[in-house]
């Protein structure tokens, strides 16, 4: 960018406070009305900018859809372990529990719900969004191996798995997310049970 | 009924396979549609029936989704056991995953979607076709119990959950129910393990 184009710092800020009031603006649209009735047009006029703008940062529907829902969802990145597996998962279940009883949830079941009439979209969440993240909590295991806390065999995707599809299921089920509470039996009677520790494999001492 | 009222054997065949036809074509058109856009009229007309028989025998829309999934869903009340509760774990997620592939998974993922703006039919959903699944799992999980497979304590709804949990986001994140080994995957490395056996529970031999 040329000094000529950089925008004052005043404006900067001005234009991503509007783009965040554009995905804010989808995830509601998103929720109320469904994906495939969501036109960028409904989407500018709730967050009072024009529909050019929008197209600006976000060519299509699904690039609005999938950036609105990683600025909202737990970054696959913050995951520094605490050197204890149980609160990892503990960590960040809470975090995308929190994440999805905001929102997050109520948007990925709509577009889940549509699936079968826009394939693409669901696809791109499972790639862009919900892969990353699984790979996050499966790295957090190998940690776990590495340092010796769970058998290299543990570190699997099915723990992973697991939790995520209590999680997911009990979102289903209750419309809500999990507390804390339940996050803990959770982990504590179907993820931990899973891992074995590397002694366990070994011969009786 | 009098006598009067009773239609002759073949016209009640007629009724039957008039009120499967209708049950089809909800399902159908609330894939196509979504649920918040299914009318009774279009329900009609793609069944090839008036309108007045689909109320006669469904007050409303929502009755009819329930008793339409009802009729797709493996019964709750199939499930004799086969002595062994992996064999009946096995048996219980295939048919249920058969039942998701062919159009249940697609009508509940849809359904689901539009939980926040239907929310009663979600709960019905909930009340009368997973909960007394659920507990007819639970069920094989106490005879296995009782005939001293497994401990009391690992016949808990936490098995039941994790299995049906990863069905669900196995057809949530692949948009397919999952296939017969990968089945026998899911119970052989999470939920089999969550089963306690009687004797390691007690001091060793």
């Amino acid at each position: 960018m040329t000094d000529r184009e950089s925008p004052p710092r005043a404006k900067r800020r001005g234009r991503e406070a509007m783009r965040q009031a554009i995905r804010q603006a989808m995830l509601d649209e998103l929720v109320e009305h469904g994906y495939g009735d969501v036109s960028i047009e409904g989407v500018a006029l709730r967050a009072g900018a024009a529909k050019t703008s929008v197209y600006r940062y976000w060519p299509t529907k699904e690039d609005l859809v999938i950036d609105a829902l990683e600025h909202v969802l737990p970054s696959p990145e913050g995951h520094e372990s605490a050197g204890r597996i149980r609160e990892d998962f503990r960590a960040a279940a809470r975090m995308m529990a929190r994440s999805l009883a905001e929102q997050a949830g109520d948007v990925l079941m709509t577009l889940v719900g549509e699936r079968r009439r826009h394939p693409a979209v669901a696809e791109a969440i499972m790639e862009r969004l919900i892969r990353p993240r699984q790979r996050a909590m499966l790295e957090l295991l190998r940690q776990a191996a590495a340092r010796g806390e769970i058998t290299a065999g543990s570190a699997s995707a099915i723990p992973v798995l697991v939790g995520s599809g209590l999680l997911l299921q009990h979102f289903m089920h209750h419309g809500t997310a999990p507390d804390d509470e339940q996050i803990d039996e959770y982990i504590d009677q179907a993820v931990m049970p899973l891992l074995a520790r590397p002694e366990s494999s070994g011969p009786p001492a």
